[in-house]
């Protein structure tokens, strides 16, 4: 709105500044349009929004599911809200190794960034969960998460706060008892689907070159070449599939990692998952350090040594690493208008 | 910002109100005038901003000071910032009736809102911080706070983390090294001095009888009679004294406070200070539940009972508590602008 605003008695110094540049007789030399047509065969832009049929993202929801993320009071000690492990200045997350829960109680992995989240396949490092919903909802129970002993303890904690069930009401107007673990999962997810980062990525993928700078460029055909794509294409530029860490040698002998997490294959219980995890997705991720499922590696040249090691069995020299760095760099947006922005929340307190 | 384009486009909504609602032909009646000139006697506009000559409010200071405020990783465990316990979308407070900082570690009482506090004669319910530079510092080593052993490892923290070097730098320019926890504190406090929330009663006070409704005009005149202003005046209405809590009867009679504490005294080991507490402010006061210096009361009407009761002896009906009540509301003002929106901070990681 700021820039609206200045647009309108200034014009747009970013519009100026483009028009500059393209008056100086810049051309997109073959080479440049031939990396673009490559990037747009294997990357997508940005949704609008990551709503589905099955999980709209309706005004009623998204509003309630807003105030909801950032309330701690339904947590067993008034402690943890959703926002307390994805701050919104933290882009999404809490810069910490393994966030910290209820009780000073550790969860086992690194808490992505809630950002662009719902384009992956599925939730969780292990896949664990089916979808940011699911995430939402069972993080209630979760012990080192919001701690409840059961739903029921959460949902009253939900009723006893003013305009809660009237927003319920108005999100599920199709439900008897709307203020379910299921539709507070649903309000969660309807918010969290909002959350989409457009990046000059997106910019330079919708066809306007200049939108990455030269050295970004210069990145993402050294990203494309040393082979980080065959795992981070896609929209999320990684969150498509499992795979797993280690493929040429072990993970820990490159992160230093002090548990040795045997990944999806405890879920599964199938031993060819061992050691697999989801491909995260790299969007923002400049932004979200520690790396890795057990954020044991604090920066992001670090890890993208540390990848080329273990995945492709390639040294990378410290110009490649910065090479690709540059590019990632491309992938930072900026944070969502409902997300930088925070709701006041309906007055209610909880006495111990 | 937007309600400014709204402007433009098609005119400002609440002006048409209030412009609609004098065309109605309302006139104040001489109760009502005097009503107002009593008021204006007994309280104060907000200023734009509380700076002052020794604590200037800087556009460096409080760009600084506002990262730092919502920064978690300056605590010991990386999970604490000063935004844990005053959340924006919480109007400053946590709702906890004792805050929870490092560790689980619980506070020995409630957190008070930082929306205008730096109004208020002294930091602290029991006036042992200075002012809120001195509570932000102290914070840094306070073992249910930031929890960090000293000051150095502190500032060790800040200095790792990117740009907050410079940033130091150019909010205290005359320093020679000017990461210091008393920097700190200033700089949190600058951001902390701009937060005012001018409210309905503020425009009232300025002379427009109707920003505040007549339920809460006649709540005014009810709070004035009953004697509340005796320690509820001023800009803040309240936080310019220490009163004993429980001039006519024991608090805990009203509170039921689980643990007796004896207030300042324990700061100046002066037995007349027993059970002496600063009267807190009551901007705001409808969104910042629970009450009182242990959090032990839930909700306004018992809190506004039980004063009635232990400081003035008086069994409020109902009807007077509601009345009181209404007048509270009018005292709730917008978040301000800088702590609504929330920054982005720069981008670093501990490892544990």
């Amino acid at each position: 709105m700021k820039m609206n605003s200045s647009l309108t008695q200034v014009g747009c110094v970013f519009c100026i500044a483009i028009a500059l540049t393209s008056s100086v007789a810049w051309a997109a030399t073959p080479d440049d349009e031939a990396l673009l047509k490559q990037a747009q065969a294997m990357f997508k832009l940005l949704p609008k929004d990551m709503g589905t049929a099955e999980f709209p993202v309706t005004p009623e929801r998204v509003a309630l599911g807003r105030l909801l993320f950032f309330d701690p009071r339904i947590s067993l000690d008034g402690t943890v809200s959703c926002s307390k492990c994805h701050q919104p200045y933290l882009y999404g997350t809490d810069a910490l190794a393994k966030p910290i829960g209820v009780k000073d109680r550790q969860n086992p992995r690194n808490a992505p960034t809630v950002l662009n989240a719902a384009l992956q396949l599925a939730a969780h490092w292990r896949g664990d969960r089916v979808n940011v919903e699911d995430q939402a909802t069972k993080a209630l129970i979760g012990p080192p998460s919001f701690g409840q002993p059961n739903f029921e303890a959460a949902m009253a904690k939900i009723k006893a706060i003013p305009t809660y069930p009237e927003l319920f009401r108005k999100a599920f107007p199709a439900d008897k008892d709307p203020i379910t673990p299921e539709n507070w999962g649903k309000a969660i997810g309807a918010f969290e689907r909002t959350l989409v980062t457009p990046s000059p990525f997106d910019a330079y993928l919708a066809g306007n070159i200049q939108a990455m700078t030269p050295a970004a460029r210069a990145g993402l055909k050294q990203f494309i070449d040393t082979g980080c794509t065959a795992c981070h294409s896609g929209v999320g530029v990684g969150g498509g599939m499992y795979q797993k860490f280690g493929m040429v040698e072990d993970y820990w002998k490159e992160t230093h990692s002090q548990v040795i997490d045997k990944g999806r294959s405890d879920v599964t219980n199938n031993p060819a998952d061992l050691y697999l995890f989801k491909v995260p997705s790299l969007r923002n991720v400049a932004m979200t350090p520690p790396y890795f499922h057990d954020g044991s590696v604090a920066t992001l040249p670090e890890a993208v040594h540390a990848m080329g090691k273990v995945q492709l069995g390639k040294d990378l020299s410290k110009q490649d690493v910065e090479a690709i760095a540059a590019f990632l760099g491309s992938l930072t947006g900026r944070l969502p208008k409902y997300y930088e922005t925070v709701p006041e929340l309906p007055a209610a307190a909880f006495l111990p």
